[in-house]
């Protein structure tokens, strides 16, 4: 390809509106062009990129026994209604009435869809396993599309979904996923990338695993053990706590005017926020009930787990109502009569005594012990994973959170789908049985973006060679100079011909325009060609990733580049 | 691909609401899975196909210099109202409102969004020309949904838009499109193809042409002269009529009580109908106002043709209003009166004397002569071609009509989307000039299932190896004897490491069940290995065309076996 026949500006300028690395150089390269809120446009680059991550996909889902199939974009609401997800997903799925009057949806994801396809004929248990894979487009009306192809309403996404007649074989083809993903990132170049237990959310199930590319700029945060394997996405980290030294004391009233804060108990008490009992409010979004949780001070409530516990969708009150018998900012559990629904959190086992509200305004208890001044209560853990926490797998005190964007994700669904839209099949023992569902999903414009903002430098992406836009990039510096121009256009035909892929530039700008726009292209292999070198009868060869600078010999320059493309592309086994 | 592995269900029955053939063995052989109208899921075999026929045309594409990009399924209504085709499309565009009140349209075509991916960036003549092309879910709500893959609501097609300074460079351009587009449908494996001139519709620009595959089952019906090379879609397809000898003749009135219909006609006067003059009565869908063609008695009205001329969208009336002073059935010329549009077909020019309604009931005229009684009349063409007409190249009776499915369409557009989107570059005169544009699309699905109705028997596709979800089918007879089962199993690895794409059936079924099933996935070349087979140490091998069928010695089996598959895959250049 040559570089001036290709649509596509480069800019010196940082868009104002991309706050991250990945953004604003796919939009300064002429990667992507914004449409509308969470859409985008792929230019020529960005589209042979997500070609080559397509690519790589499908080798490994073949290679574990997928079957690529395709489903609708447009799904009719009925078999989401089939599934109860119709209603139960809100605003992010977008719908719309047909010429027919029938409701349709358009897929965000694909459960009901492989459901649809496999349930009339997958009939005996010897039909199973099998793996089913997509690679195609979704729509999800997203509230906060950010960061260019971090998130978006449209993108293209591999989801794959797996049927079994035992939890045993899920195990263990469920595994086999977890292998291919490690393959596919590693093979798509993406470095630190860690799978996190998560939480399954709207897809049901229990096991679930999210691959998190580690990155200052993720949205989610990850509890991950310094001394084992420990780690998982901060919704669903267990939080154990460090034992807090305490002694039973007497519950003494203690007026604290205007001190509604663990900050201002704090310096008025001189009390640990450890040996305080916190009250935070939720309420239901269904019902605007309220809940009060109470917890360590130095604490917070992880809500994924509250809404798991509770069962229900929650949100922080952003206030509370005169009649709901709640003292805003003096909340505690001794003689609490508000209207609402009381949580413990296990933070405040096992601690002798207490600082807390007096449920009047402008006082607070010391003193309180749980089971004495309150009873007996059920302890729930809702508390959110900490720094130096405690890791549950190897007990030392190594917890630490860091940041990621998820690039992938696996679960182990159940029967969740498989009863909902009564897919049956005639087990070994005669039995009609639902089988058994795993899915599995890669968001492939994610995944180029977060290796772009993993492998950047100031000038542009640094392009792993297994999914760059081109293999090498022939700069030539003087194409007026028939000599130099005659030497290019020779290596160019000499590497396409040996199957390498080159971006050629051949336009007349200056060197720095040129040096700059292949900084931006980010193609592993540079080959400059100029007066100078051929003189000197040599191409001047560099990576990208400035591993590497050297001459090669003009007349053995194609069969040496291919070599060093073939030794990088080795590495990706690509 | 081990057939057990394989999802899907080959069956006996033929679904009976199939009316055409590839329809039919689709949904028998486990090719397609109903969802909704006009929506289908693809099961394995037909993704193999389509990434095949996707891999030929990104090919040719660029071949032909095209850049491959991706344009959001969903889009923005913005961009849709700035070309004026928010308003001028009907309910075949699905659109919603998404969560922040934005009006979105679901693309069924992408010109709109190819200028706006290119009218910021390509700013002068020398950014020109260049195509880009995408390959990717489209969704029209399209009202007659039927024949599988034929016409469907939701499909995968390839897209391409061309941008040119000069008409002479799009036209060049086109004629490669045109030639890119022969080379594609040949190496698809489409035999009978031809590329008829074209109304340009929707798309809007002036000359077109739509490649159609000829077959019994297509919706459209093409003009082809026998003699020459003119073809055309009858839409457009000119109609020239032969001669009518014909003599001045004096008008009278003859009573025809109850006469309303040219065979009736015939029938009560003894006139042939090309001697008759014809009203047929449409209206605006607009307005309902009337319209009324008269036309040669033998002759029909093409709609098309008079929507063009009227620049309006019309439909036959289904009946006429009492105070519209039209007599329904006695409609003529001469003394008409009637609240209608009047449209003079050019059959009429040239015949001195017609029969022709008298604008009363049960009345019509002789001899009218359309100059004496009517007086000057603007002829236009507004009748369709017909079988035996006048060829308007080589000027010989030689039309005939043949019905054919459109596989692809390639338009000259000029400037209407760049005008009305405002999309300019500065050119070498240094005027701001907008550019020319191209469109180019093929529907991938509807190419395949054309490509089943072309090439098939009773018993299944029979699909050419250039598209051919697999290439090799090995049938193993007796999986349950060891010695069978292990010259299968080597044959199936010695043609997988050899790079042949290979199905293989090794259940445990009966020899009539297997070939049905080899049938119906319709696979090229056909290995049998059985009992019998390997007692003579030989491999059976057949074409599923039925063009070849012997043996091949078992120690050779694998090389022989490539050695037909690559003899055919030269054929089609793949």
């Amino acid at each position: 390809m040559l570089v001036r026949n290709l649509l596509g500006s480069r800019y010196k300028e940082t868009p104002k509106d991309c706050v991250i690395a990945s953004h604003a150089l796919m939009m300064k390269g002429g990667y992507i062009k914004y449409m509308s809120a969470g859409s985008y446009s792929l230019f020529a680059p960005t589209k042979r990129i997500t070609n080559k991550v397509e690519k790589i996909i499908r080798e490994e889902m073949d290679r574990v026994g997928g079957q690529e199939v395709m489903f609708p974009v447009v799904m009719p609401a009925t078999i989401w209604e089939e599934s109860g997800r119709y209603s139960s997903i809100g605003s992010e799925m977008a719908r719309f009435t047909d010429r027919n009057n029938a409701k349709m949806v358009l897929g965000m994801t694909h459960e009901e869809a492989a459901v649809h396809l496999a349930r009339d004929i997958a009939a005996s248990y010897t039909d199973f396993p099998f793996m089913i894979y997509q690679i195609q487009t979704k729509f999800r009306d997203e509230p906060r599309a950010r960061g260019g192809l971090i998130r978006v309403r449209e993108f293209t996404m591999k989801d794959a979904y797996s049927f079994h007649t035992t939890q045993e074989d899920l195990e263990s083809y469920y595994d086999k996923c977890f292998t291919a993903y490690e393959r596919i990132f590693k093979r798509a170049g993406a470095k630190n990338v860690v799978a996190v237990k998560s939480d399954s959310g709207m897809m049901g199930g229990k096991i679930s695993h999210e691959f998190m590319l580690l990155t200052e700029i993720g949205e989610d945060t990850l509890a991950i053990c310094s001394e084992c394997d420990y780690k998982a996405n901060l919704e669903v980290a267990d939080c154990i706590t460090h034992e807090i030294e305490s002694q039973v004391e007497e519950l003494v009233e203690v007026a604290t005017p205007n001190v509604k804060t663990i900050e201002g108990l704090k310096r008025v008490l001189h009390v640990d926020p450890t040996r305080m009992c916190k009250a935070v409010v939720y309420q239901e979004n269904a019902t605007d009930d309220y809940i009060v949780v109470f917890i360590r001070g130095d604490l917070e409530v992880n809500e994924t787990k509250l809404r798991n516990y509770l069962k229900t969708e929650v949100h922080p009150a952003s206030g509370v109502s005169e009649d709901s018998g709640i003292v805003a900012g003096f909340i505690g559990p001794v003689g609490f009569n508000g209207k609402a629904k009381v949580v413990f959190d296990k933070s405040l086992m096992g601690i002798e005594s207490f600082v807390c509200g007096a449920n009047k305004a402008d006082a607070h208890f010391k003193g309180m012990n749980i089971s004495r001044d309150v009873g007996n209560v059920e302890y729930v853990e809702v508390a959110k994973a900490y720094n130096g926490g405690i890791c549950p797998v190897c007990g030392k005190p190594t917890i630490t959170l860091k940041r990621g964007v998820e690039i992938g994700n696996i679960f182990q669904l159940g029967k969740k789908y498989t009863e909902s839209m009564n897919m049956t099949y005639v087990d070994s023992d005669g039995e009609r049985k639902h089988p058994i569902m795993g899915c599995y999903g890669i968001g492939v414009g994610r995944l180029v973006a977060t290796i772009c903002e993993e492998q950047h430098d100031d000038y542009g992406p640094i392009w792993p060679i297994s999914i760059a836009p081109w293999e090498v990039e022939i700069c030539c510096l003087q194409s007026g100079d028939e000599g130099v121009k005659a030497v290019s256009d020779g290596l160019y035909k000499e590497l396409t011909d040996l199957g390498v892929e080159v971006l050629y530039d051949d336009r007349d700008v200056r060197a720095g325009s040129m040096f700059a726009d292949a900084d931006l292209f980010g193609v592993p292999v540079r080959a400059v060609v100029s007066r100078k070198t051929c003189d000197r009868g040599i191409v001047e060869v560099s990576l990208r990733n400035k591993t590497f600078k050297g001459e090669v010999s003009m007349q053995t320059a194609g069969q040496d580049i291919l070599k060093i493309v073939n030794d990088l592309k080795a590495e990706y086994n690509v």
